[in-house]
């Protein structure tokens, strides 16, 4: 993968418009390396209503280094596949698509592609998302006023997270809204501005992802008048708020679970599974009776869920509480139960409606593992998914222990956390490794949806990166996730160093007043450099995505535009990687605009860069003028 | 390729239950070359309702050279995913899926796949299909006797075919159904025992694609009656019959159009996509006029079409004509347009009204790219396709010159026809690529829907392979249509040697009364003795795929079955193929049943295939024995 290849995306470099309508016509532009050929033809094949369909490319034009090729396609599907093909004089065919060169035919799948559903809100793909986990996060004095209620074990905020059920989601905390609204500096100084909590609905766990209600905030949090608190607080510092909300299941003390609950004939009924008479058994969320599972066949549901008015999905949006986007808990699951398939219709009629209310608001939905078949364009503006970003950098950047910690049910593991997946632990990935998942994981996305991705280094549901991070690599890592296509996340806590070993560890009670403290000031420091570094460059939103380095210890790419170019090194150990001439046309001029290492330029025009591992580092070169255009 | 991998596929060695419902737990097995471990653990990973779900396997026996493990799945989705992980006692994780084994993690589509639709009728997958394109078959006396129609364009039988428009589809032979019954004798001589007939309905060409009623067949094939006469001595001798019907379009002169166009308000108005007030504008196939698109959201299209007793899709079905199936034309499109898709819908629909009135019949769907999406068991029980074999073979197996020919404009062309791909002709694949090719266009499809498969060397729509086939190659390529995963299916004459540079220069009349020529006898026979081959070794039809030596020139494989090992050799040229010890553990037992090659066993276990090419052979082997099962 060091030698120079045909190249295109779907940025705006490559895509003429980005938010086509059906029955547009987009311009679409190849870059073929200078002497890559002779080429007698360059072609675009897509795939309307399954059935191939070619136009034509003209070359628009030569820079030295590039030949720039363009080609008209008319965005006939909601989701318009199509790929390149490369026609070489001495009779060689060469195709090009989202996971790269191929001698032979590709798949419909992995073709690049156009989206003609409304496009999310530019603000999606510029910001940088912190995430908070209220109970865990701050506390304010009212909560001391507050009873504790009957399912919690209360404990104090330096008390260790007991992972051992029934503590797991009963040990509280008793973090509030308005101790959110107490750190919003915090954020404001981190530079981050959007603001991800998981659920505030009333629930009878410290997660809250069991609602017993989704029309009201949790009086523990400090009722909906805290909530607008917050919204409003946070607004005013210009940080925006997404909610989070279960679309696969409600909780079992859920007023519609209560309604229909041991009830037949109860209008609430048709929102859940029952699988007996006297509706007393149903299906749940993997098997856990606390969370009932809904029926999207109900009309009902839909009703008051998504389209009503008042719905659920609406209320929120609506002021006075006009939050910016729902995260959609489980989303990968949602509507889907054996034989039934409902997904792309709730997806669907989520998004539209969501878009009805205020098409400036953002819809994610959850999909931990391969997303790709729900992330068309249809629904989710992007996912919360770990195959395609954070997976492969923990498995290429982790230097994982086997030391023992105490699992849910009390037992003693020494089998590193993966995401759940009994696979032994962390996998050990090269780098190679890396850039190969990241590909393979995002190629079956649209390079829109695929910037709406989060891009995570851990979450409230996964161990911390930091636990088994190799030495000096949680800034690679971070680095990684602020510069690669995708939504940087950070998740509370991890500004601080925070460790954890699993899902339930990581939700730590953030240790207020260390600060100050080296470590902590250092790490502090590093979020807050790559944020800015992120804010201060929207060609990293934005930006085309080239790789210009592979190896199994190093990754070298650019992120361009027509403004600049953003060359990004990330190294595990010592390296001097060496980039062909003519990848970096502007490579003389590049300034450092990050981290600590050496740009060389040969006199060939290849460039080698320096350091000692781990390093991350990023240079700022001239924007890509495309000749002809 | 050529070392020892760990293997897996959905046949009957590997898979407990090919046929499950959903809820049954079906065990499925893995084999692992000896000493590749050791092995920490073998998993399953499903994603039921795409949530994550995990068995583990346990070690069934070793037989020396293979150990086995098993794992239980339990089959959750009618499409129920999984794929295998391998735990290495090092920390190093393999997964293994329809692509092959990775060190990364894999995609949900390129999952191994179980269905729990009903299956097709088992004698689907034994079959040998022969195509016959009435108009070009073969003429009975009573043919003279019928009036020429106002569309055609009379030929005499020897007169050459004329690919220039209006001829290409006005040209008229003459061929009908009692022309088909006289020649039955030659199919069974052949040994082939599936007759596909392309459509028989009235119509306005001479491919009949334009259907002007799904009612009767044209009498200028002899009518109903003739239909019946063949259907019942085709029956009689073993030979099933299946139909060819459009369910993207109508013709222009369908009785449904007629009563629609130009006449707003006509019940049949719904049936097509009309796109001004007097339903005088429409929407056609590729635009072409004379074919109206079907729109499927119409009710009563649906049942008329498919649901009432005496719908299109069950009149044929039932008695007296009693056909054994569908293929369906247009398959790909069906349903679809811009931002319609109710392809899924049609095609369930089919399959299910289909299995009501017959279980027994077959149903397969033209989708001449890449089929996987449409492929996943809720539909067709098939494709007629050509990236997953057809194109792959041509790349491999040809050697075109650039020959001028006149094109349906009346152009002369020099580019080789290529499945309407403009990519400059026949691409040159290596059999690696050609391997590669095979695999890629399969691996998103279950294995028993792959069994369903067609796999033409060519078709009506086709240029004929032999045009541009390699010298010496038409065995070879014959040979892998015969042996590989699918159904094998002959174009009428292709058994005679038949040319055609494109799909109008292939529907050339039979050349009856050439049999004895040397070069047609010879062809005859290769045909006749490849077809005993498939049909005395079901193994052929249903065993596992096992590559076992890939390299530029030369494949070679096995299809296993606790019956039989068949052991395959194709090449481009000469060949002294090694496989290495343990791929083959019958190897000594090997028996020559095809072709003209040498095997020997060293005495390390290797097994070396020699000859000169090009070189198909295929050799019986012992079946495989699963120890400890």
């Amino acid at each position: 993968m060091t030698s120079l290849q045909p190249h295109h995306d779907g940025s705006p470099l490559y895509v003429s418009d980005a938010a086509p309508a059906l029955g547009d016509v987009v311009q679409v532009r190849l870059r073929v390396p200078a002497g890559y050929g002779p080429l007698a033809a360059v072609r675009t094949r897509s795939n309307p209503d399954h059935e191939p369909e070619w136009t034509d490319a003209v070359l628009l034009g030569s820079d030295g280094a590039w030949d720039w090729w363009q080609a008209p396609v008319t965005v006939r599907n909601p989701r318009h596949g199509y790929r390149w093909v490369l026609l070489h004089e001495d009779g060689r065919v060469e195709w090009l698509n989202q996971t790269g060169l191929h001698g032979i035919e590709t798949l419909d799948a992995e073709d690049f592609a156009l989206v003609a559903t409304p496009a999310p809100p530019a603000w999606l793909t510029s910001s940088v998302m912190y995430q908070v986990f209220p109970d865990r996060f701050a506390r304010s004095a009212q909560a001391d006023d507050r009873p504790t209620p009957d399912w919690a074990m209360p404990a104090a905020w330096d008390e260790p997270v007991n992972p051992v059920v029934p503590a797991r989601s009963h040990q509280f905390y008793g973090g509030d809204l308005d101790g959110v609204v107490e750190k919003l500096d915090h954020l404001v100084a981190l530079g981050v501005d959007l603001l991800y909590l998981t659920p505030i609905f009333p629930a009878a766990s410290n997660h809250r992802y069991d609602a017993s209600s989704f029309d009201r905030v949790d009086e523990l949090l400090g009722g909906d008048e805290a909530y607008l608190r917050l919204i409003e607080a946070a607004h005013a510092r210009g940080i925006r708020v997404i909610g989070d909300l279960t679309s696969n299941h409600s909780g079992d003390r859920h007023e519609w679970f209560r309604a229909a609950y041991g009830n037949p004939g109860a209008p609430e009924q048709e929102f859940y599974y029952f699988t007996n008479d006297d509706n007393t058994a149903y299906e749940s969320w993997l098997g856990h009776d606390t969370l009932p599972k809904f029926d999207w066949s109900s009309q009902e549901l839909r009703r008051r869920f998504v389209e009503a008015p008042d719905s659920v999905v609406a209320k929120w949006l609506q002021p006075p509480f006009s939050i910016d986007g729902w995260r959609i808990d489980v989303a990968n699951m949602t509507g889907r139960l054996g034989a039934v398939d409902l997904n792309a219709q709730v997806r669907d009629l989520l998004r539209r409606r969501m878009h009805e209310i205020n098409p400036d608001a953002i819809l994610l939905g959850e999909s931990t593992n391969d997303a790709a078949s729900d992330l068309q364009g249809d629904g989710w503006h992007g996912a919360m998914t770990y195959p395609s970003f954070t997976r492969p950098v923990w498995g290429w950047l982790s230097e994982p222990t086997h030391a023992p910690y105490v699992a849910w049910d009390g037992s003693t593991q020494t089998e590193p956390w993966f995401f759940t997946q009994p696979i032994g632990g962390i996998p050990r990935y090269t780098a190679r490794q890396f850039v190969d998942a990241v590909v393979r994981f995002t190629a079956g996305i649209p390079w829109r949806v695929r910037l709406g991705n989060m891009q995570p280094l851990d979450t409230h549901d996964t161990g911390r990166f930091a636990t088994n991070a190799a030495p000096g690599a949680v800034p690679v890592a971070a680095g990684l996730m602020m510069t690669l296509p995708g939504l940087p996340v950070v998740f509370a806590g991890d500004e601080f160093g925070l460790v954890g070993v699993d899902g339930e560890a990581s939700r730590t009670p953030m240790p207020w007043g260390t600060e100050s403290a080296p470590a902590v000031a250092e790490r502090i420091a590093l979020y807050r450099d790559l944020i800015a570094l992120r804010r201060a460059h929207p060609t990293l939103s934005t930006g085309g995505l080239r790789w210009v380095h592979v190896d199994d210890d190093s990754v070298v790419f650019v992120r361009e535009s027509a403004d600049e170019t953003l060359l990004v090194l990330a190294a595990k150990g010592d390296v001097d990687a060496v980039v062909p001439a003519g990848a970096l046309p502007g490579a003389v001029a590049a300034e450092a605009v990050y981290g600590d290492a050496t740009l060389g330029v040969g006199d060939d025009g290849s460039v080698v860069l320096s350091a000692e591992g781990p390093a991350f580092a990023v240079w700022a070169l001239p924007g890509v003028v495309v000749p002809g255009a």
